[in-house]
């Protein structure tokens, strides 16, 4: 959708608080209501919570000024359909995973993980100091958005395979599971990737429809039950080292806020970077615990896979770069990642491999 | 300070709204300014922003209902004085390191960074999802201050070294300026640790005087200029894997806030982990990259350093295991620690490697 597009659709739809009959006069005394659409059902731990947390904290640091109404997936519009609700002012804002939205545009991508690209500490780094933020900014005006990353989930799990994986060749004709461009570079090694709804992933797993799950990470994976069916679970994923989520404002809504406001917005989706990551790493922790304590076998990929995934991931980048925005994205990503990586590594990552070979962890 | 000396101090001192004759009447019309007190001097890059941070997005937020007026260390009161200015009243504010404060309580320690300790991303899973939180709460109640985690400098550097490490043995005599339990660590193996101010230490290392100086990360060391004098540079830290920094108010001062304010602080505070972390990679990264092209080697020190850090480690922590809260506060330290280290060294660890290794980073 392009920002004459947009335009248009305001028009129709109007902004929220023109739409409804009680917006409007409460905003006239001071207090505003802002619907916020999400991607996640009510049930689904972590993003749902992360959701809940920064509709709970403007609401509190505002003193009820602004009072976020959060409504699940489905509640009021589609998980699919957030993004269009927002741009159009059918409501004020979404929080979700900006990938979904690579039909919108393809630098979307960036906002949430690449394959082969940023873990969450090297994302924020180029988030806050190397531009991220300002690139995010500049997409999100062509939809008429007003877009902060507002959480992470911590690197996600590699998956559940029917079969140990030997090499790249184990991926021919594998019936798999994996979302977005992770089932693109997937693809490429000549898997068969299903794009199969959430809900009926453990019933293909489980019939031998599907050979192969790339789900989440320990904490959704026990409560999904793939360690009933298979107890091969690769640790690390190549398509999603540290997804981040966005809290978007439709733009015309946000600048109509005061200054003080539109800063509670962007600071509470900021605090809400630390809060999620440690809440995922907090969980798949306990869950990974008890995944082995219940069988399961936790395995890495050998390397001539991760050679493949490597190069299958250069590919998918290519197949993007027509366009100039994505292009542009890309060159400031890579470039602040290829930076930041060689501090991470001779410092934090070194000083870990010390620590837990030496205390055994 | 126990709590009754506090309260005598806090009588004696009287809180910031009573003993100004400008705040009280200020605090009438519903606006108040709030002193804030820093162990950093303006010029010290990194930390001084990062309280310059917290102040300014305090007063944006509240609109200026909370005004914070920073006052970089000596401006007011000196670097180590801080946190006696604020527990008597005569601030209401400090951002500093709290292991400056383990005079006051070795527990302290905790809520930088511990030898041997957690890494950023571990000390937040631990701060907000596994108790460390409650505990800097409880450990406050005994001062009179409300402490929130408020930044985070990323694992720092091992330091500059006039020769090559080869064993534990070469830190046997060495003349050395290392900080706090570090330092600790340090003089276990041998070296003979000295607290030299900052500003003569470069001088110390350049004369002679000193062997070996642990001082930050590629930023700041590179600012202070001691790639000009050995080229050694051990980039792991053992002793500082990821140093949060505090922002703590007087507990009365925030008692005495709204609950809306009262959020903002806390909500800013988790704001500035992500943002400050962000800021110390980006400029690190970038001051390695530098001192490599000017000739300094990159080294890490061999295993049986490494292991001999490890026991050291241990007998420092064991010495202050006689207090109580101490102990308290190590155990669920600890726990967290050995919970969460397997999961992020399964999935983002040995994905970083991995992408290391193949896209030559």
């Amino acid at each position: 959708m392009d920002r004459r597009t947009f335009l248009r659709n305001s028009a129709l739809g109007g902004s929220a608080a023109a739409a409804s009959g009680l917006a409007a006069p409460a905003y006239a005394q001071g207090n505003r209501t802002l619907t916020l659409v999400t991607t996640w059902g009510r049930g689904l731990a972590g993003v749902h919570d992360s959701a809940q947390y920064c509709a709970d904290k403007i609401t509190a640091l505002t003193d009820g000024a602004l009072t976020v109404d959060l409504k699940a997936a489905g509640e009021l519009v589609g998980a699919f359909e957030v993004f269009d609700a927002v741009t159009a002012g059918q409501a004020d804002m979404y929080h979700a995973a900006d990938y979904y939205f690579t039909g919108q545009h393809p630098a979307y991508q960036f906002f949430t993980s690449l394959p082969f690209g940023m873990t969450s500490q090297e994302l924020h780094n180029w988030y806050y100091h190397r531009g991220g933020q300002g690139l995010h900014d500049e997409l999100g005006q062509i939809f008429g958005l007003k877009s902060f990353l507002a959480g992470n989930t911590g690197a996600q799990a590699g998956g559940w395979f029917q079969k140990e994986i030997n090499g790249p060749e184990d991926f021919q004709g594998l019936r798999m599971r994996a979302p977005g461009q992770s089932g693109e570079v997937f693809a490429k090694l000549g898997a068969s990737v299903q794009n199969i709804p959430g809900a009926e992933v453990y019933q293909a797993l489980s019939s031998g429809a599907l050979d192969a799950v790339d789900w989440i990470g320990p904490w959704a994976d026990e409560a999904a039950g793939f360690q009933e069916i298979t107890k091969f679970y690769y640790t690390a994923s190549a398509g999603e080292p540290g997804p981040g989520i966005s809290l978007a404002t439709n733009r015309t809504v946000f600048e109509e806020l005061s200054p003080a406001h539109q800063q509670v917005i962007e600071q509470v989706s900021a605090a809400a970077n630390s809060w999620t990551l440690a809440l995922f790493v907090a969980n798949n922790a306990a869950a990974l615990g008890r995944l082995q304590q219940a069988g399961v076998r936790t395995l890495t990929f050998p390397d001539p896979v991760w050679d493949a995934l490597g190069a299958a991931s250069q590919e998918v980048y290519q197949e993007y770069m027509g366009d100039p925005l994505y292009k542009k994205i890309f060159d400031s990503y890579q470039t602040s990642m290829a930076s930041s990586a060689q501090w991470i590594e001779m410092s934090e990552q070194a000083y870990s491999r010390q620590r837990d070979r030496i205390l055994q962890m």
